[in-house]
Formats: C-alpha cells, structure tokens, sequence
C-alpha cells in the first residue's frame, strides 16, 4: 500500500524545529503548546468569540503600528486583511489549543499571531512560513505582549458574551413580569420558613422573582461596563516596553472602531492592570449571583408545584418528559432541576476562579486561562438555562387558584390580622385553638367576643385588598 | 491620687527589650505577638484542648530528654510539674493571643514556653525571668520546634474534640433509630423530586436518616485515627535537627504514656509530615460531611412539618419558642434552620482550610493557625448542632398518621405497583386519569378491566408490606 | 448557709411560663432562644454596632407610629427613650443570645422588643414586666415584622462597619501611594511567572498594590450604598400587613433623621426586599475581593523579602518578633502570613454565605444569622489587617537597591530591548547564550555585531527611563 | 431539487407523539430530553466509561431477571447482546443527551433504555420502536428504577476512571522517588516561610513530594472501594418496589461476574444509599485533595526555579516552549503552571458537588448529574496532569548543586546548629551579625571564643549528615 506524502514545511524555536503540513496555518508555538497540553475537551476553536476577540486586537494593534510608522503599511494591511477572515468565522480550526495551558495565554496568542501571519503571507502571495517577509512575532504581535492582548481578548470576547446572557435574562424576566400580571388577583398564602405565614398574590410572588431578576442582572451590566478598560499597549508588564510612542492611545481608537463600542478605554494603571485579575473575579460573583438567583426561583417552583397529593400543589409545571422509568405517569420539574444545576456548577467555577486569582505572583497572574474556561462555561450554561426555564416552564405554568383561595381561608394565620386589634396574646391563642380543633380563627374571635362578625369581615377585606 | 506601681521585670529579643509585670507569665516573645496580631476575638484561652495539648507535649519532651540524658533531671520534672499545672487547668488565662497569627503558631509555642519556664522556676523556687536556671527555648523548647509542636499539638487536640462531637453524633443517631423504631409501621407516600412517588415508612425514612449519620461519622473516625500520626521529633523542617538520639522515640513512647492513647505514632517521612497540612484539610472535609447530613436531614424535616395547612404536614416538630414578633401562634422550625446555619458555616470554614492547605510554600506550611481556628469553630458547633437537634426536635417529633395514609390510598402513584402486570404504557394512562379526575387508580384499573379488584388488593398487599 | 433569694417575675408564651430575675430586661421569647441556642462563641452582645442599630430601628418607628396616630405618645416616647438608652451604649448586655440562631432573627428582634419595653415601663415608673401598660409586641414592635427588622438593622450595622474598614484601607492604599514615591526611581526587574522579564521600578510595584487596593475599596463602596435600601414598613413577607397607613414613609424619614445619612430608602419592591438576601453575598463578595487583593500584596511581599540568601531578596520587611523557637536570629515575614490567613478566612465566609443565600425559601430567606455572623467577622478581620499591615510593615520596609540594580545589568531579560531591532529570533539566540554563559546580552550583541555600543546604550536608557 | 425523504418511525408519551427517523436507536423520551437540556457542551457519548457502565447494569438486570424467572429467556439474551454490543463500543454516538438533566439521571437511564430496546430488537429480526415485542420500560428496565441505576452506573465509570488516575499518579510518584534518589546527596538549605531555615537534601524534598502524592492517591483508594458498595435492587426510593423476589443478589452477582470485581455489594441500607449522594462528595474531596497536592508540587517547583537571576535557582525546570511572544529566549515553568489550574478547576468542581449534594431532598438528590459531570472533568483533568507533570517536566529537571552548596555555606541559618551548645541567645548574636556584616556564622562562632574551630566542623558534619 502507498502512502501518500502530506507535504512539510519546517520551523524552530529555542527548543529545535519541528516539521509541519504545509496546509496547517500554525506554526512552532502552537505544536509545542499542543504537545504539552492534554489536559481537557475544552478546545479553543469551541469558542468563536475569543478567537475574534483576538483577531480584532491584532487587527488594531496592525492599524496603529502602521499608524505611527512602525509598520510597514503592506505588511499592516495584510494582517489586518488575515484578522478580518477570522472575524468573518474562518481558521477557528486552526485554534486547536487546549483552553488549559501554563503560560498566561502565551500559546493562544502564539497560536493567533501564527494562524494570521501565514494568513497574510497568502494574501500577499508567499508561501506559509516565510517569516522573513512577515513575521508572527516581529510583525503580527509588535508591541504586544500576550500579557496585554490575552486578557484585553479576553475581556472583549467576555462583553459578548454577557451581552448575550444579559438578552436572555430580560426575556427570561419578562416572562416573570408576565405571570405576575396574569396572577395578579390569586390570592394565596404567603409562607415564612416553609410555613403559612400571611396573605399575599401569587401575582407578588412571581413579581418579586422578576424583581431579583432585575437586580442580578443589573450585577453583571456594572462589571461589563468594567471589562471595556483593557491594558493593552501595557505590552510584557504594564510599562509599555517596546510598544512605539502613539501606539497604545491608537490601538484604543482602532478598537473602538472596529468594535463600535465607544466605552473601551485604556486602564490608567497599567501595571496594576496587567497584574491585577479581580475583574474576572468580579465577574464571576455576578454570574453566580445570577445563578442563585435562578435557582432561588427554581426552588421555589419545585415547592409550591409539589404534590399532586401531599404537596403544596398551588401552581403546575408544564409537563415535559416522562419523569420515571419505572412510574407511569409521574411528572417531575425537570427543568427547574436544571436550573439548580447549572447554578451549582457556575458556583463552582466561582470557587475555582478565585483560588486562580489569589494565585497571582508579582508583575502577572499566569492563570489566566482558567478563568477564561470557568467563565466561559458559566456564561454560556446560564445563557442556555435562561432560555430554558423561560420557554419550557415559565410561560406554561398554571395556577390552582381554588386551593390556594381554600388554604387562605382555613388558615389560623389570619389571626395575624386580628393582632393590631386584639393584642399577640389574644390572637396567638385563637391561632392555636385554630390549628389545634380545626376551627376557623374567623369563627373563634366572634365566638369568643373578641370582634365582631363585621369587625372580622371587614379586618379581612383590608387584608386581602394586595 | 497615688497611683501603685505595678512591679515590672525586664526581657529581651532580637529586637530589644520589654518590661512586663512580675506576675504574668509570659515573656518577651508573647508580648511582641499580643502586639503584632490584633485580629480576632478568638484567643488562645478560649481552647483548653489546645492549651493541654501543648502542656503534654512541652511535659513528653521534657521527660524523654530527660531518659535520654539531654536534660538535667531537675530541671526536667520542674518541666513536667509545671506542664501538669497547666493540664489541670491552670494558668490558662496566660495564653492571651489571638489564634490568628501569621509564623505557623510560633507565637502559640512560645508562649507555651514562657509560661512553663517561669512557672517551673516557680516550682524551683525562683523568680520568673531567671532564665540562666531555666530556659524557655533551650529547655523547655529543648529538641524541639514549632513546626513539630504545634502541628502535634493540634492533632491532639483534634483528637479529643472529635471525640466529643463523635459521642455526640451517636446520640443523635440513636435517637433517630428509635424514632424509626417508633415509626416503622406509619406507611406513607415516599417522594423524588418532591413529587409523589411510592409508598413506604416513616421509619424508614429516620432509619436512613440514621445511617447517614452512621457513614458520616466513620468519615471523622477515618481521620481522626490518621490524626495520630505526629512529627514530633522533626523539629524545623522534619530532618530532626538539634534533636538527641533517641528523643523522639521517647518522646513518643511518653506521649502515649501520659494520654493514654496507644495509636499515637511517629510518622514515617518526617519531612513530609511537616510540609503537609492535608490532613487538616481531610478532617475539615469529614466535618462537612457531618455539616451536610445533618443539614439534608434538617431539610426534610423543615419539608414534612410545613404547613400547618398548605404544606406537606406528616410531622410535626416540637414548638420550642414563638415563631414570629408579628405572626401570633405561628411556630417555626428553628431548630432544624440553625442546624442548617451551622452546616453552611462548616462548608465555608472548609473552604477557607482548602485554601490555606494549597498555599503552603516548601518545608512548611505556615497557615496552621486559621486551619485550627476553623476547625475548633467547626467540631464545636456540629458537636453543640447535634445535641441541639437530638434534644429539642427530634425526640420530640410526632406523626400525622392519618393524613399520610389518606396520601397513600388516594394517590396515582400506585399505578407503578401495577405497572409489571399492565405494563408501563397502560399503567402510565391510568396515572394520568387519576390525577385528572381525582378518581382512584384502584378503582380506574378494575373499572377499564385491567385487573380485577382481588388483584387490585393483592399487589397493594404486597406493595405497602413494607 | 442561708441563700439569697433572687426576685422573680414570671412571664408566659404560647409554650407556657418562664420566671426570670426581677433585674434582667429581657423576657420569655429571649430565655426560650437562649436555651434553645447554644452553638458558638459569638453572642450578640459582642457587636454593639447590631444592637444600636436595631435601637434606631425601634426608635424611628415608635416616632413614626406615633406621628402617624397609631401610638399614643407618651408609650411612644417611652419606647425613644429606651432606645436612645441603647444607642448611648447601655444595656448591651442584656442581648445574651446567639449569634447563630433558626428563625431569620427573630429572636433577637424579641430580645430588642423586651429590653426595649422593660427600659420604657421603667422610665415611666412601672415594674418589668408590666406589659399590659406596654407591651414588647403590641407596642414596640408595632407596624413591624422580624422580617423587615432583622435585615433593616443588619444593613444600617453593616454599612457602620463598612466606614470603619474603608477608613483602614484608606491609610493602607496611602501608606502604599507613599513607598510608591519613595521607591520610584528603584530600578528593578519586572517578574512573570516567577521568571525575571524586564524592568521597572520598584515604584511602580508599589503603585500597582495601592491601585489594587483602591479598585478593591471600590467594590466595597458600591454595595455599601446598596445597603441603605431597606425593606422597612414591608412587615411579614413585603406586604406591608398591620403596618398602618403612612408609617413606612415616615419611619424612613426618621431613620435618615436619627442617622443623619440621607441616602436610606425605601426598597421599591418589598416583597422581592423580603425575600432577597442577595445583597449579603454581594457585600461578602466584596469583601473577598478586598482580601484576596491583600493577599496578593502579601504574597509579593513574601516573595520579595524571601531570603536573606538564596531568593529573592529585593526587600527587608521590619522584623516584628523572633521567627523561630529553634532557629536564632531567623526573621520570618509574620504580618504578611496573618494577612493571608484573614483573606482565607474570608473566603471561607464567602462560601458559607453563598450556600446561606442560596437555601431561602418563598417569601423569607431563615438563614440571615449565620451571613451575619460571617459578615461581621470578615469586616473585623479585614478592618484590623488592613491596620496591621500598615502599621507593622508596609511602613517600615526598606529596599536592597543595589541588589536590585545588580540583578537588571547582569540579566538576559535586557534581550527584549533588542529584539524590535535585531527580530526576536536573533534576541532569543542572544538570550540564550547569555544564560548559558554567564555573559552580559549587552556585550554579546556589540560582540556578534547586531548592534554598536551606543545603540546598546541608547536601548538600555530608553528601557530604563521608566 | 428533490430532497431525500427519510424513512420516520413513530413513538408517544404521556405528553403525545413524536417522529424519529428509522435509523436511531434512541425513542421518544431521548428526544423529548434532547429538546428539554441544551444546557453545555458536554454530552454522554463523550464519557464512553458511563455508557458501558450503563450497558453492564442493563446486562446483569436483564440476566438476573431471567435467572429469577421473570423475564423470557429469549428477550433476555437480546437484551444481554445489545447491551454487550454497547460495552465492546458500538452505539455510543446514540448517547445524545446533554450531561447536565434535570431529573436524576432518569434521561440518561431511558436513553440506555431505548436504545438496547432497539438494538435487541434488531437482534430478534423486528424493527426498531417494535415495542411490544420487547419494550424498553417493561423489559429492558424491569426491576429498575433510574434512582438505581443511575447511581449505580455512574459509581461504576467512576471506579473504572479512577483506576486510570491511580495508575498515573503512581507513575508521577515513582518519577518523584526516583529524583529523590538522584538528588539524595544535594545538600541545600531547607525554607520555611520563605526564609532559610536549615540543611536538607533536595533528594528529600522530592521524597517528601512523592510522600504526599502517596497519602493523596491513598484517600482516593479509600473512596473508591467504596464506590463499589451499589443500591442496585433498591428501585425508586430503595424499598425494591416491583424488583422480583431474588432479582438484587442476582443481579449483583452478575455484575460481579461481567465485570470481574468482586467487591461490588449491595448497600445494607438501600432506602439511605438511594437518598445520599456523600460518596460522590467523599471522592471529590479525595480528588481534590490530590489536586491541591499536585498544586502544592508545582508552586514549590516554581519557587525553586525562580530566576534564571534574581530568585532561587536551585533547580531548572525542561524548557518546553518559548516562554513569550514579546520576551525572546524567556522560559517560563508553563507545564507546572498548567497543573495549578487544573487543582484550582478541580477545587471548583467540589464546591459544586458540595452545594448539589446539600440539596438533596427527601428520598432522592436530582442532582446527580452536575455530580457526574464534575467527578469526570475532575478525574480527566488529574490523570492528564499526572501524566503532563511528571513526562513534561519531573523527570528532565536537573540541579544548580554548587549554587545550593554556596547558600549552605554562607547561610546564617547554620546558628541553628551551634544554639544547643551556645545556647538560643548567644547564636541569635551570631545570626543577627552574620547577617548584618556578611561574615561567616562559623567564623563568628570561633572568633568570639564561643566554639573551636574543631566542635564548629564537628557540629557542621553532624548537621550536614543528612
């Protein structure tokens, strides 16, 4: 059997050269990083916002060296012309990285300026690899340092991102918004550590969810407004070393070019902004807090659509899935379960990014790469749930709105609403004949002379008047 | 208005002098600490174990420098005197520092130092000071370091409060066995995913309760053993240096000698044994065990007892106080809400050991002090929790045996008892009917000829023979 | 022996009687708390900042009950001046409870209540207990719930904590700012990954830490003010029952009266207020972000200071205490290794609060006690760190210049300076062989011809003028 | 265009009917969860471990019941095939599902379900969704409940995974030992808390490491016997509802059988082991535990490789890449660094695990799932570092001896040796000068008549006799 001969062309580094397909668009760097890291699924390619972010950096950082004069504008416009075909969605399969990696991002940003300088050598019409004309670090990464464009990348592709979650959620807390007015008159008993407490609507209820919706959301908008200040141009340390004069301000002003976001700006210390991840961090307590807040919710509807028999039964989930292999027609709330989930798992990666931040040494904190993993994963896993609990619960619930009226009107409770007139003592011990006969605590303070029948109707009308 | 002139003696260090009052003490080294670390509320004085576990070992070390020809035998039981003095409670009020402090509990050991010195040269009928005759370092500290005193020390104390929470957690599982005992013929609906699933006992559902509590606490017996594993005799860095031959095979053999303990040993790479906290990070993980259990049971407690109407309420929980300033008669499940509390507080202390373990740099680690105080915290509060719930809820709970029957005979989950006879898809519509029309699955599989009413009987018989 | 006869009162609840002391201001529901709860050290009487900021509370809404006609004035005043009483520092310990307690608070609003009354029947001349004149629930705790009181207090406690800390880290940032100038032109090598990369000042370091510290400070700021949107008015589950028409209103405008800070408001959904611990774990998030950046400057400064030989060496931090009981003359970097620890502690908070959030239910998150707890430990613990390591180090450090000096002319990492001349290939080569050889780069690139001594020079000034 | 119509079956639930092209194996409530969760990127199909564990559960279920004489031979034995065609590789791209369900688990198990039922089907000469012949809830699931097997199957990948680890990490410990024996002569100064402390070797440091790696992989061991301990037999809630009478010891002993280990049990308490996911919290801390070990590791490797100038420099970590994009010949310690982060997502995932296990409610934890998918990523993350870690990096690291030697020498730190003989405070003179002055402890000790120059060399020898 004859083998075919995929063509080779070769490179070097410190360590020696290594042979590659002609076809691939990576060079050195990026194998060396390839060999060493085999450590999880999570590829780059997966993540397209990333991979763009980093191309509109080169792109920038190209114009504003070419800008300043100390880029040759050929060589300038065949990188950014390469950076615009990765923006445009082609080469992701060449970011065949590991998101784990040591190094802070090195290998990513090698693997970036390796993919466009090949890229820009063919639009130039040289060969792959002949570095000599444009080069991946002389030319594609000048004035850059991976310590300035990886978490610049970074937070870019990480503004996305939240932008999209941040959609989903206000659709999310619309259809809340939208319950609580189609429930708005179900009165029902409000419940204090799991026991009946006072009346309110279940209209209030989801409201109220709406409401912390709303306020997590509002979370993660300050930190994204934080994200759009970016060390770049703080090149290996946050000094500058290397970066030409003009350089920095006009690879700020291409960015908010090329992006249209006019909040992007230029950290004012760049040394703390190199070294310094709390922003990940910080955006990580947002998302978390986002999740607690969809799993409160979720926890919530687990509660009151419990049952059929023996639960608290007030609201129904809209059946999805048979819930039991074994149990023929039992119903569970799937969906709410995924949510709680997808909360756990963001927590976790909460954990995880903090212990990465607090790691830091000195002039940069190399561990980068796990944040940008964690954040991704929860980003995208509330984004997706967001959705979820939206259109395949939310919007179907269906309120039993009889048995919830008949809990409020059984309901020892009330005798809260006689407190103001009676006194705590009298009404504590009509609540505690009323749960202990069975009698109404209506029926028990006429009886007992405490108020009278008007008295008790009229008390009950202010109360239920939510 | 005269003020008396308290008598003061003069110390010294590498740093200079101090002058403290002739009756207290501690020396030199203690007071630079007191003034170093002002932190926290947790002093020293707070935790006898500690306090007495240190006292053993200043006295084992003492003796077996003694048997091994080091110390002066004089000097030695003037040690031991004192170091007994302490054991028996005394002078505990002289470690005045807060347990958070940074140098790996140097601080912590040398205060046990200070006051055995000048309580010993107490006994030898000298002056507190006179540390020509008798001196904290070069003999109470003799062969010794703190980096295998205070890590010693703390196993020992660990040792004796794990055993007190164990003795606890025992309690506590008896007394849910005996509910279990108690409930074993009150037959109910069980529930996944808080809905409906098949039938079952109360009792078997303490009787689990009960045996979670069983395989958390084999976790802390697990490592409790480990505890006893010590590098005492490894003095700085675990190469024994300024060790005698022979101490600390002594010392050991004294250590079990004075505790009674027998499973006391030497560990075997005594290098190892000094750098390495994760056994802190091992108990600290069984704690949260503990922690976790005892909060899922507090959980589905707080779920059986809600109501009183509109809840699950198949148990009810003894009203130990008011539940509400506002709310007359309500009753709430406080008992089982503060157990949750401390199960949370558990979880973040071990949150906290995990970071303090992984920070630790080379030869030592020097984060030992916060691992102790988390700990204490821990074991303290889960030994008080389970005590707590023990005696004010759980041997107090009561059942709602008839509600919980009615549950079972109207529920559709007992079309799954049929489900091998009519087959899941047939078993499956009948469930649904019964939950759309209330009627009973019972009488739906007679009534559609499915199963004939002695049938009906015979699979209910053998299901709920539980 | 004949015994004194304590005078008792008998006092009674829904469970039955309880006689106290004639001289304790507490009652009934605080014995029952008392004896239910006993699990940690931490009791309310140690945080004076929680209980005068449930006077207040007391105190406004009294004020607002009676502008609003509910109250008769002369109770009114009664109750104001009791709790002017408590906000002057008396009384505090009468608040024997637990920090940890079940039911959201409670208890200690009981235990406010009933010193609260006592105090007022005594200024009005009756004996203890007397509630039939004025009554802890009718009247003090008139108009409110323990679910809008306990968070309402909290966050006012909070947001007094939160000044203290913020005043620390304020010097703390300064004293930062201040060896910033005094190190500015300290030439050293920059370091990423623990590897020398290029040159800086140890200035600029310095900077970056006080930058940190102020984007941290930050954080805090932020949610400090979220604080004063309160759920007061709002009642048992933010419906505001029992409260009377205008008492909400009125009792903010006495609460921003009394404190004199305007910013308090009125939380615009109280149901989602009531339910919502959110703000707690954001606080708490806050705070980690605080400790983990002081972490970080600690761990630096670990670094730097590591040696005296063989590491790092670039600065002395003072010597605050002997560092060994074994080693003589060994300086160990203690203060540095406390600041750790706290920010572990933190963390560990942050955990334990984040699971508390997560756990509430419907309308009433029960597990507020235990945030609370840990909030006000990591406030304390930070706020005395940030104090600590002002005072006992960052002030007193000094810098080993020509070391530093030393290490920047004799490194390789000068090779960066070259490279936008030479390519990086060419630098790396030279990078290389200087590390291998010993030899300077600088020599190496005159002596290989890549570039004139005077380019060299012109390079290293450009460099080095940082 | 004409479009090529693909053949479709048809298959219905409770919630109605659904189309599914002929060739999948999977039935309708695949489908149904496949719309429901589209939540991450991890699917089942990527996790061959689970769905063979699943594979074999459904084999020795099926065998079992044929053994008890509940199922027909001949449906068993197609079952057994499908199932065996599913372990030896087949059909895992049938594995759809996302990882992350709500529901137990109950998905996956129907997916499994559907398409053994399927590919039995096939066996049997019917066509697929030919469910009465052989059904996939009646037949393939008989005596089985997801609430069982689910955890059962996943205990089972997860013991087999583990087993990967082991053999990994005891590969890295062995490559530890080995340079622990290769350095067992380099003598050099131990650190504690950054500063010198006293002489080792580093062939003990290394040997240390090795011993903690053994203690970490020791708990995993631990955990994973007893992840052989299977509710398998329990069915929904662990009572056996609708399992055959001899069903559960036959169906453990076929798992025994088909998978060759013979610890696997059946739980004494199946209501507990049903209800309680501990374990999988008990191996997450088990792993991470391994993690933070491997973290410990590579920050002390870090450490020691600090330079090349400027730092440590005792050992040189293997170059792996070039170190940076702007830094020519810069060589940065990127293998340890990736290990780090791997500790630090594994660290997260048991943040995670802990929250899903507290969660739990009543007589199942839905949660699993976010269970499994943490442990897999945990355990695939640490066997790949384990591997990464000692190929890329242990076993090429090489010693700086004569720079380790220098530091002895001229170390202060070797006042230690003499404090017995001069005592603690004399020899804190001779470290603070010789600190001060750069001169020579040992000159020092001789120079001031402390010691002969003979006891300084015998001393010396004796410390140094490592």
């Amino acid at each position: 059997m004859t083998e075919v001969q995929t063509p080779l062309r070769t490179e070097s580094d410190l360590i020696g050269t290594v042979e590659l397909p002609t076809d691939v668009y990576y060079g050195v760097n990026t194998v060396r990083a390839a060999e060493n890291f085999q450590l999880s699924s999570s590829r780059i390619e997966q993540f397209p916002e990333l991979i763009e972010a980093l191309a509109i950096i080169k792109q920038a950082a190209a114009a504003a060296n070419r800008d300043v004069g100390a880029l040759d504008a050929t060589i300038a416009n065949a990188i950014i012309a390469a950076a615009q075909d990765i923006t445009a969605g082609q080469l992701h399969d060449q970011f065949i990285l590991d998101m784990i990696q040591g190094g802070a991002g090195t290998s990513t940003n090698m693997n970036a300026n390796e993919v466009i300088a090949n890229r820009a050598l063919e639009h130039l019409g040289y060969a792959k690899g002949d570095y000599d004309v444009l080069h991946p670090l002389n030319h594609v990464n000048m004035g850059q340092s991976t310590n300035d464009v990886y978490p610049s990348a970074l937070k870019l592709a990480l503004h996305k991102m939240t932008g999209t979650l941040l959609t989903n959620l206000e659709t999310f807390r619309k259809a809340l918004r939208a319950k609580a007015e189609e429930f708005s008159s179900t009165v029902k008993m409000g419940r204090t550590q799991m026991q009946i407490a006072v009346p309110m609507t279940l209209g209030q209820e989801f409201g109220a969810w709406a409401t912390m919706i709303e306020r997590a959301a509002t979370g993660v908008k300050r930190v994204r407004f934080d994200l759009l200040e970016l060390n770049l141009g703080g090149t290996a340390i946050g000094t500058g070393i290397n970066a030409n004069v003009g350089y920095r301000e006009r690879a700020i002003e291409q960015l908010r070019e090329i992006t249209g976001i006019n909040g992007i700006s230029s950290a004012p210390d760049l040394i703390a902004a190199t070294a310094d991840t709390q922003i990940f961090a910080d955006l990580s307590g947002a998302l978390k807090r986002v999740g607690l807040t969809m799993s409160k919710i979720a926890n919530d509807l687990r509660l009151l659509s419990s049952g059929p028999s023996g639960g608290f039964g007030e609201v129904n989930l809209p059946a999805r899935q048979a819930g039991s292999s074994i149990m023929p027609g039992k119903v569970n709330p799937v969906i709410a379960e995924a949510v709680n989930q997808v909360a756990y798992q963001v927590a976790g990666h909460d954990a995880a990014i903090s212990m990465a931040v607090e790691a830091g040494q000195l002039e940069l904190n190399p561990f980068e790469p796990i944040m940008a993993r964690g954040l991704f994963d929860s980003i995208a896993l509330l984004a997706n749930a967001s959705t979820m609990f939206t259109e395949k619960c939310i919007t179907g619930i269906t309120a039993n709105t009889q048995l919830m009226r008949d809990v409020v009107e059984g309901s020892a409770g009330l005798a809260t609403v006689f407190s103001p007139v009676v006194g705590y003592k009298a009404a504590t011990a009509l609540a505690v004949e009323a749960n202990e006969t069975g009698a109404k605590v209506t029926d028990l303070a006429v009886a007992k002379g405490l108020l009278s029948r008007d008295q008790v109707e009229q008390l009950l009308n202010e109360a239920l008047a939510l």
